[in-house]
């Protein structure tokens, strides 16, 4: 599925010592004493509590691998042969390829690496998988470990300090669901570390970027193109181009209500209200439990008649409407469900160490199962008894995928993989399993699930990302903004599709919904590939869509706005489909040649003939969004003309999010029939 | 001045390797695929924040030194010379010596070192040098680095999250004005890093206890003793035999007031009280300035005489009357004072690295230049014009020598030393000063300072340590109970004299003074060398002695017990002089046989005689102390017998800390009287 890099890397060697280079591009600088590789011995320590995760390393060896020889097979340009010193044994062999360096080591025990990059000053570092905080990874540091996200992920923050307090479950700005060591440079070049063991990236060190992997990874990927698209291409093609959206998923809303047989009524009231709707997502239609957290799902995945009466009727109704009926699932059978007891009599579960039992993992006041996936059987039995028979079969168009980042490293697995190398491979087996039970329903392309846990290679696995858990506010590291920082630099390295929980998810330590945080939100909603709304962790503590008539009708506006635009955003799924492109890029993606655009994060282009700037902070009336040179933009609400390479001023209030498009777009009828027929009075 | 140790190291060579022993205790086991010793390469990077800091290593290079063989010179038992591989250069040549190993690197570049120690199940690691939060470090790692000690010391308290917040100036359980890379086991051994280095000793692995340097340290210095006491005067032998604490330090209190003359009023009012006083201790005597930190000092080291006017007169009313006057200062000078203008002349401040100008520190709101002690001129314009010209000559008797942890690493110092190596030492050549200053007008064993900054060998120049910035409260990690705790561990390295702010210091976010605090504190006080109070960093915030007419006549009794005590502590005082033994110690260093002791950290033994128990939570009113097997203990305040070797089961009242004295003292009839004379009604 490998495109040939654009360039293929190349070795130069001198008295020196030995550089590798892209094209015209410098990667890496080795010499004898400034080695730019190293590896080495260590001992992971890892902690968890419910998802949130200390990893710490006992580091026994770290091994400048001074002396480098080209291999003796193939000519100066075949590789390099490392050792620590001339006369000592080599420990890494590395060999070129056309898209990289692939690594072997000549020592088993080693499992630690590192690799020093050349830096350039002013360089811009995007990428690192699905980033919350930062899309340009410049002079911060990256672990990539999929975890829970944190809450408040700023260490400045008391309501990060509450969450360290509970568990250590405040995160801090480089936490995420779906880590991946892939990085892009403004230098216009792609780096990928080929290992699903823990790995970081620094960039806090002016004179080199340091990558360290605990493990010596298979290769080291390494692509080059004069233009960013180009290089976003090729990402994609590495990590699998995205399957095709499913149209209904973005030719209306989808309602999150959670409220059982109520849902129904509920719904009923948000269609009165004008809203377009394409489905009901109701989380809870597996029944619930109550914890301190909040109200909780019952993790056995069936269909709850209890909470649910006549559901396979509703659903047909629904239908009839137009409107699919979405649930919920994830890849944990709680201990006191019947699917674990199945499970466990299948052999289907992962092992305690101590103990030929199933490893019980804390969820917050109850305790679930980890069904196996290192075991193909497990795959196949999830996919086909859940997946095919608990929610396809049930009438189900779809469901959030949840979890997939809580793999301990203390159990053991069927495959007998280190679980320290199979955690962050996890979301990408229980993508696996989802993808699987759709196609074994013939529902590819129609069935949608979404996911938030990632990992290297989930875009060709899972056609719809989520951006997990926000605060419901508008707070820097966890709040609304976070949801457009996620789109951007998960685009970058493939994910062609992304959306969040409109409305937000966490509320604890006296975080609420205000009203205009709903409507801002569904602003944003609006102009991302699925508008889906979400009641949050705790419903009956915070504002509902349905509980105020003005947020209501600025929510029915913004989902008939959303609708709207479905045959623009058809066009941008098909040019996802062919070059993997995403629907929400950052503006330099599409206007590269103009530099104001480089560092903007909190815009983006929804496809190249859309600017939307979200209004991301409270009590906002007015806006500055920058719009790209070299083009005129029109001012969705007003039909106002911007000159390119400037910053617009505009008015943004409410039900009026600073949106733009290209005056030169083919699409520039149906936006000026938005923009006409959904005018602000 | 260096004792010999009761067991000299010896090597014992295998097959599979090298043993390092002690008598019959294993110290180091070193194989090649299990190596001890390791040397590397890596670059510091240090923040400071008002001597704050935060350290990071960028680490290069780890060389396990897997190939060991014995030193040519001297046969098998000489030393090793160790090398990564057989046939590689050596890096490191090891020497054993009667008290240690000699280390030498043989590469210049190196300067990283780690050791592995073996490790015992159950092991207690006392030691540290003054360790406010655990004297056992066992389980734990402890960077050694001198610093501001932090503001609630614990990452789960709101105040040290509010601290952080202000420069990251929380701290947590391992911050110390004086930190010490010296270990007590309770294998009966000692060790010592010798280093200025940054080091830090890692206790978490129960495979091995890692030191850490980043250096490679001059020696490792060894001691084994039968016994506990033998060995903490073997560290003292080390360290430097505490100079004689003068016999008016503990005659009576030393009150603490910085209220300008208003001082000597108040002071009358806590006389008139009843309370026995040696000393009035006034740190304002320099004059203020307001800062939103609190009323701050103003750092030019002369008496001011607008604030205290008449003070040579003052000072000889109260000498008069068996009253001496102290003050303040520290090796700093404030960028507006005089003296700095004469140290910057003389060309005696430490400078900028870019630019021939003096080097400012930013101590929150005013900046202040540094000394540069690596110029003996420094040291020696430091001792003579201002402790003998300014403090001694205008009457002082005594000062507090505050800080000392700030050198930042960023300066050039005269001597060309690197400040990273210099920063631990600062303590040292800053008692130095105060040592020399007082020296030189014949005052040694008179004139008295006290210091909270330190590192290996302050024993042997400063004659009293005060345990540094409290919290006005009962915290676990800064509060009253910390005093305790530091006065253990400093004491087990060989600082004989101990003493705290009476009512602690720091009152920030909401943290205040309450009477119980106070009189908790009087009484803890009473039972330590030095019985001095404080007004605090924010006196007109916080609750005084003299503003509570309870509070007032409860220290006035606890000064009169303290002064009551000096017989004893000038006994205590002599075996300090002739043993290094500290004043309060562990109650295992006098009752090792017993095991139940060795883990009790907030009582201890004041001298052989005296078992203090005090109440360090609030809302106490009786207390289980345990008492020592073997001998028979009096409670102090109502003459009860309890028998040793369990918990006495006592009232704690206010004016009653749990106090008991053994029955067979040769003391027994002083502390009878002290008991009948000071009993509660």
């Amino acid at each position: 599925m490998s495109a040939p890099s654009a360039a293929a890397p190349r070795l130069h060697w001198s008295a020196e010592g030995v550089t590798l280079w892209l094209a015209d591009r410098m990667i890496l600088r080795h010499a004898a004493d400034r080695p730019a590789l190293f590896v080495g011995r260590g001992a992971a320590r890892v902690r968890m509590d419910r998802g949130n995760f200390a990893l710490a390393d006992r580091l026994e060896e770290r091994i400048a691998l001074r002396h480098a020889t080209p291999l003796q097979e193939g000519g100066d340009g075949a590789g390099l042969l490392l050792a620590p010193a001339p006369g000592a044994a080599p420990l890494l062999r590395v060999r070129l390829e056309a898209d990289g360096l692939a690594l072997e080591p000549l020592d088993p025990a080693l499992n630690r690496f590192w690799l020093r990059l050349v830096a350039e000053p002013g360089e811009r570092l995007w990428g690192g998988g699905e980033q919350m905080s930062y899309v340009d990874m410049a002079g911060r540091r990256f672990p990539f470990w999929t975890s829970e996200p944190g809450i408040g992920r700023d260490k400045a923050s008391p309501v990060t300090f509450e969450a360290d307090r509970e568990g250590g479950a405040g995160g801090d700005y480089w936490t995420t669901n779906y880590p991946q060591p892939t990085l892009l440079s403004s230098r216009r070049y792609a780096l990928h570390v080929e290992t699903s063991a823990y790995s970081c990236f620094d960039f806090t060190d002016p004179t080199g970027h340091e990558i360290e992997a605990w493990a010596i990874p298979a290769r080291i990927r390494l692509a080059a193109a004069p233009r960013f698209a180009g290089l976003v291409t090729i990402l994609s093609d590495w990590f699998g181009r995205p399957p095709r959206l499913p149209r209904w998923a973005y030719e209306g809303a989808i309602i999150g209500l959670k409220d059982g047989a109520a849902s129904f009524a509920r719904l009923e009231t948000i269609l009165a209200a004008g809203a377009a709707v394409s489905g009901l997502w109701c989380e809870d239609w597996v029944g619930v439990r109550q914890t301190s957290f909040g109200r909780r799902l019952f993790w056995d995945w069936r269909a709850n008649a209890a909470r649910y009466p006549d559901l396979p009727a509703r659903i047909a109704a629904l239908a009839a409407r137009g409107i699919r009926f979405l649930g919920y699932v994830n890849p944990y059978l709680a201990v006191d469900g019947a699917l674990y007891g199945e499970a466990q009599a299948a052999g289907l579960l992962a092992l305690r160490l101590d103990a030929d039992a199933p490893y019980h993992v804390d969820f917050g006041e109850f305790e679930a199962a980890i069904v196996d996936f290192t075991r193909p059987e497990a795959i196949d039995w999830f996919a086909e008894r859940v997946i095919g028979r608990e929610l396809l079969d049930a009438g189900l168009s779809g469901w959030m995928a949840d979890f997939g980042e809580y793999l301990p490293v203390d159990l053991r697995l069927a495959d007998g993989s280190d679980p320290l190398l199979a955690h962050n491979r996890w979301p990408l087996l229980w993508a696996e399993v989802n993808r699987r039970g759709i196609a074994g329903r013939g529902r590819t392309g129609d069935a949608l699930f979404f996911m938030r846990a990632g990992f290297s290679g989930l875009s060709g696995l899972c056609p719809l990302l989520w951006a997990g858990d926000q605060l419901v506010d508008f707070s820097r590291h966890d709040g609304i903004g976070t949801v457009v920082r996620a789109a951007l630099s998960a685009g970058l390295v493939g994910n062609a599709y992304h959306h969040g929980d409109l409305g937000g998810y966490t509320s604890l330590y006296g975080v609420r919904r205000t009203p205009e945080l709903l409507m801002r939100w569904s602003e944003l909603a609006a102009f991302t590939p699925v508008m889906r709304s979400h009641e949050g962790n705790r419903p009956e503590e915070n504002l509902q869509l349905d509980q105020d008539a003005t947020v209501l009708a600025h929510f029915a506006r913004m989902s008939r706005v959303h609708a709207a635009l479905a045959p623009y955003v058809a066009r941008l799924c098909e040019e996802a489909v062919a070059t993997g492109l995403p629907l929400q890029r950052p503006l330099f993606l599409d206007h590269e040649d103009d530099p104001a655009c480089w560092g903007i994060e909190t815009a983006y282009g929804y496809g190249r003939d859309l600017i939307v700037a979200p209004v991301l902070e409270a009590g906002m009336a007015r806006a500055r969004p920058y719009l790209p040179a070299g083009r005129c933009w029109i001012h969705l609400w007003t039909g106002a003309c911007h000159a390119g390479g400037a910053a617009a001023d505009v008015p943004a209030p409410l039900g009026a999010p600073p949106v733009f498009y290209a005056e030169d777009s083919p699409f520039a009828p149906l936006f000026g029939a938005i923009g006409r027929d959904f005018a602000l009075a």
